[in-house]
């Protein structure tokens, strides 16, 4: 079983749209057992389309695609599939009626032709009902491979995918299980890891594929296993991590359960009752930022102080002007004494603080670029580290964010 | 010239990495009058790479492909490109002596034969020095087309785009130009505007393409112009947005400049020696996270008081807690205070203030899900917007953000 997913229009081509709705589908068929094969995205082009779709056909069970389904002549999609499936536009009285309710009667506009042309749909398509929008989905089938056609509205296509696509797919197609495992490791570089597990590497069954997926200060490895008995591959799974954990446990710190740090973190902030603020100078609020991206974390987070330049450190945390004199505004000192603060201001259990220069100019302090100190105030105590991450600005901001959030992690852990 | 951009790595197939490389890659080369033609997505497979190669070769004359550099063994370019090339991996002795430096000058740790392989490439392929990390990029010709291989991490990719790609295509290939004009519109559906500009678009000159870009609420409509005199071009897509300023004027509420609103503002108030602050509540410090992201930013950018917890309103931004009794946490009054507070204690001249319920629970407050108040302190007055940005809690935290600084964009443009 092997997918496709082609995205069609030309402001993904320019750069002017990020492509998030093949990533988004692609995670739907995954967890149903099919793999994509392929990403492709092409031009608003009726050759281009033609072409694209023929090639396909040979090479996969399933080519979805999204976009092009729009009102305006930009759109060509549904005109494209007639052509390669030898085919007509026909009303569909169904369709029509719900164009109708959704303009008339929510949106509450007169309807015009451009409306009414949406409800047009190829003779030879199962319609999939869209919801959320005027432009339905289709399911058409040449030569043993199914051709989907979705709305580029993310929430849009994200509806047909989970209610229309996704049943769909399980109804028609017998499909194997794809069973994905990922460990979380921090604090040692791919290139180290890779040469301290090539024996078991080497040795891995063949219907076991292992990734390395590298972000700054962490390495997650991914194993993915394929076959037709879910038990037989989950057990294999348990047994190399198990394996693995004999190797490099002193560095893995969890299993990513499809779940990032911070949901991690929050869940054992929150098991544990604790709770959290951050005093932020070079990461500018993305710690804070990073937490409550997600829901409920209002359950632990107190909140943050972006102390950004000198003066906010003085005057709102508290920090003495002596002390930032003496050791500078990027120092052990200062990180520490931030920390302090923010954990008595907003009466938090742990506190994270960050001061550094994120570079690329040397700003207000005398500490070399890349420079970041990061301090953790814990109900007993806090402690300070001291990294460079080197260059350029966005890698420093978010490899301090990682180690700040590892640093909790950790700490907690112990607890 | 039309170029092809190719991700390699099974990490985006599954959805669970987003690929944004392409995106970045395909503005790039539109910059410089490259147009991206397709843009695939494809395994860590060696056959399949192959194929890839072989087919783009004869649509396209520059490919670029990013991934699979890293020195593990699911990193297969470097070995696909030499089967590809009928080439063999040499060491070279320049990128050993920046890989020597980078692990164990700056990174201070041992250099093992794993890091050492970073240092082999294709004897064929012309060197683009990676400063940002040990993979270098690789330049190589066949029968005309130029093929790119680059590392996948991101800010490493952009480096070698920025500092090598970008001027090596530029003087190898003699290009044509692209002009883009995006029009920003309001308040009117996609297929209205359709009907009232359908002349105008059947008319447009064949060198010009119109693209119609819905998203909640708005319509952006990109006129493109692609050929030889960029003054011609400019010319005639000047001519065009007039027409079409006569046909809509009413909707159109600018154009979208090619920088994002984070640096425009950064200018702005940088010019006009003004400073801002930032005190949030449902956007988490995301405000203040996207201001950071500019290098400079600490000339105007005092810090911002993240909020979250009801109590650190009262207790860090002194808001008066009957103030909130009286109106809920969630209201214009608490927005307001929040502003005027964080800008007396930052001294700023401007402070942004969010107050909302992102959901997907009611949380702390009686507000609606989706519901936002957003203030703007400005030096003379403080004005208040309430917002429903409905759900999922990522769209409301990013719609958020949005409205608070593009509030602050039109009072400092006024000013």
């Amino acid at each position: 079983m092997k997918a496709a997913i082609v995205t069609i229009g030309d402001e993904i081509l320019i750069g002017q749209i990020l492509d998030t709705n093949s990533s988004y589908i692609a995670k739907a068929l995954d967890k149903i057992g099919i793999g994509t094969y392929e990403m492709r995205s092409v031009s608003d082009d009726r050759m281009h389309i033609l072409n694209t779709l023929e090639k396909l056909q040979n090479q996969v069970d399933v080519v979805i695609v999204t976009g092009g389904l729009g009102p305006t002549k930009d759109d060509i999609t549904k005109k494209t599939f007639c052509d390669y499936f030898e085919d007509e536009l026909v009303e569909n009285p169904l369709v029509l009626a719900h164009v109708k309710e959704l303009i008339e009667g929510i949106y509450k506009r007169p309807i015009t032709a451009i409306n009414i042309e949406q409800a047009q749909v190829p003779s030879k398509a199962k319609i999939l009902f869209n919801k959320m929008g005027t432009a339905p989905g289709m399911w058409m089938e040449k030569n043993d491979t199914v051709f989907i056609s979705l709305p580029g509205v993310p929430y849009e296509m994200k509806y047909l995918m989970d209610n229309e696509v996704v049943p769909n797919l399980i109804a028609k197609f017998k499909r194997p299980f794809i069973v994905h495992k990922t460990i979380m490791t921090y604090g040692r570089g791919e290139s180290l890891i890779a040469e301290q597990i090539e024996d078991w590497e080497d040795n891995l069954p063949s219907f076991i594929k292992l990734a390395y997926l590298p972000s700054p200060g962490r390495v997650r490895l991914r194993l993915t296993a394929k076959g037709i008995d879910e038990k037989i591959l989950q057990d294999a799974i348990a047994d190399e991590v198990s394996k693995l954990t004999n190797l490099i446990g002193d560095i893995i710190v969890g299993f990513e359960e499809d779940q990032s740090i911070e949901v991690v973190l929050g869940d054992l902030l929150k098991s544990k009752k604790r709770t959290l603020a951050t005093a932020e100078s070079c990461t500018g609020g993305k710690i804070a930022q990073q937490i409550t991206s997600v829901s409920g974390c209002s359950a632990y987070f107190k909140g943050s102080v972006v102390s950004y330049a000198t003066d906010a450190k003085i005057e709102v945390l508290g920090i003495p002007s002596e002390l930032i004199a003496t050791h500078s505004v990027v120092s052990e000192a200062v990180a520490k004494a931030m920390a302090l603060a923010v954990q008595k201001m907003m009466h938090s259990d742990y506190a994270i603080a960050t001061t550094g220069n994120a570079g690329p100019s040397k700003g207000d302090a005398d500490a070399e670029i890349g420079t970041v100190f990061i301090a953790l105030a814990t109900p007993k105590t806090v402690i300070v580290e001291e990294f460079n991450f080197g260059q350029p600005r966005e890698k420093v901001i978010d490899r301090a964010v990682s180690k700040g959030l590892e640093l909790l992690y950790k700490e907690i852990l112990k607890n």
